[in-house]
């Protein structure tokens, strides 16, 4: 925070609303155009999956937390809206972070919805999504061509707690990269087990593109188990598709944990 | 290319490649680390949906083109990884450029594989794909948790002039983003719409992040007829699924093309 730049005292007609996309850790992998968006925000609100660090980004800003923490429940979205509105309508840049890409399950569309509806410029700026950071610290395609022509990205958590319609994705020959379900491993295994052979390569990333990144490269049939004897708890992404036998050498083996093998 | 800094001189033992992602054209869309790994790139290979401004990012680099240019066919990708291997194992750093994000549909895989076999160190460095800059361009999350649970990009285009499996993919309920389909859009919505309703909101982003980029919002049953007479062509991102429906206002409408509405 910057009393000399308080956001509440600038131009009413200066203000907007920037949605920065933060990548998945490594600060060197946002954009430039994030980093420039960031370099002139009066107001910075953060997500909980967001390093830190990027604060010293935007030197200039009020720095604003709505990430949930330590067990805590999150900010309330509508709270988080309202409150963008406030510092955009008094003529603050305001820039909102988020993990990721922010139009990669960042709830992206009910705040745009909201400031659009408000009358707010919203600028959005993209970033790359945990599950491209996964692929790279893998050393594999999403897409082989020789193994599929696709990938779905897909939120094992849904607001009504209902389940991804498995037998429908596996039908698709798509790779899988499953958000948010590492809390859940051994029910979505198993519902997976169901249409997919148990030998169909799998792999958990955790912490991409982080120092504490740990990679762990199996099959459908022992990915809960060799997850959980790996340590590897949430947030991870989880890559499951033909395409993932093509991950840095040694060869594809059930139970490699790739933080030691590889690398 | 700079003479005093000639990669076939180089140390053998300092050789690499680095596989960099390009973004989808604005060049400030690259990442950090994709600037500072194309600032120490002695020889640079370039696709040809690349932005040929990015060689002034590559001060000290041999530049070598690879993609298909002006109707001609394009480099065969044997020849390409044998041209990177030789260069590397003179000691070069070889910045292999691909648009988007090199894993997806960039045939990465088989260069990494190639790389790996010859006992080459490759760095991944991440961007952003096309189907992302499109939903910006849209003001849209690709996975509005009103509408839907996840993405899944897909190919239009195989190896073996197969067809997707529309079917599957549309049983899914993902938002579809389809790249490399616009020269069969005709084809690709007649097998949508046997199992996905007309109304479907649909969308295509040419030259998504670029001076020329052009929307079109509408929907599936519309689709190919709109895009036609917008003179919407390849390369471009098609986006279809309930997602769309939040695109940027005014509200979805047949036939509205955001070029002209929107921006």
């Amino acid at each position: 925070m910057n009393t000399n730049h308080d956001a509440a005292n600038a131009d009413p007609r200066g203000g907007k609303v920037s949605l920065v996309s933060a990548g998945p850790g490594d600060l060197e992998l946002l954009t430039i155009k994030a980093a420039r968006t960031l370099a002139t925000a009066d107001v910075l609100m953060l997500d909980d999956l967001v390093d830190p660090q990027i604060v010293s980004l935007a030197p200039l800003a009020r720095v604003i937390r709505v990430g949930k923490r330590g067990g805590c429940r999150s900010t309330p979205q509508a709270f988080i809206c309202r409150l963008m509105r406030r510092y955009a309508q008094r003529g603050a840049h305001v820039v909102r972070v988020k993990g990721g890409d922010a139009l990669l399950f960042g709830r992206a569309g009910e705040e745009i919805g909201f400031l659009r509806k408000s009358g707010i410029e919203v600028v959005i700026v993209n970033g790359i999504s945990s599950g491209f950071a996964a692929a790279a610290a893998l050393g594999v395609s999403l897409t082989h061509r020789d193994h599929c022509r696709g990938v779905t990205f897909v939120t094992a958590h849904a607001q009504d707690h209902s389940e991804p319609d498995w037998a429908a994705l596996a039908a698709t020959g798509t790779t899988l990269a499953i958000y948010m379900g590492m809390d859940r491993l051994e029910s979505l295994s198993a519902a997976l087990l169901m249409h997919l052979p148990a030998h169909t390569p799998a792999a958990v990333v955790q912490a991409a593109s982080q120092p504490e990144e740990a990679r762990l490269l199996t099959t459908l049939g022992r990915l809960a188990a060799d997850a959980r004897h790996a340590g590897l708890g949430s947030p991870g992404v989880i890559l499951i598709g033909a395409a993932l036998a093509e991950a840095a050498a040694p060869a594809l083996q059930p139970s490699l944990l790739l933080a030691e093998a590889y690398g």
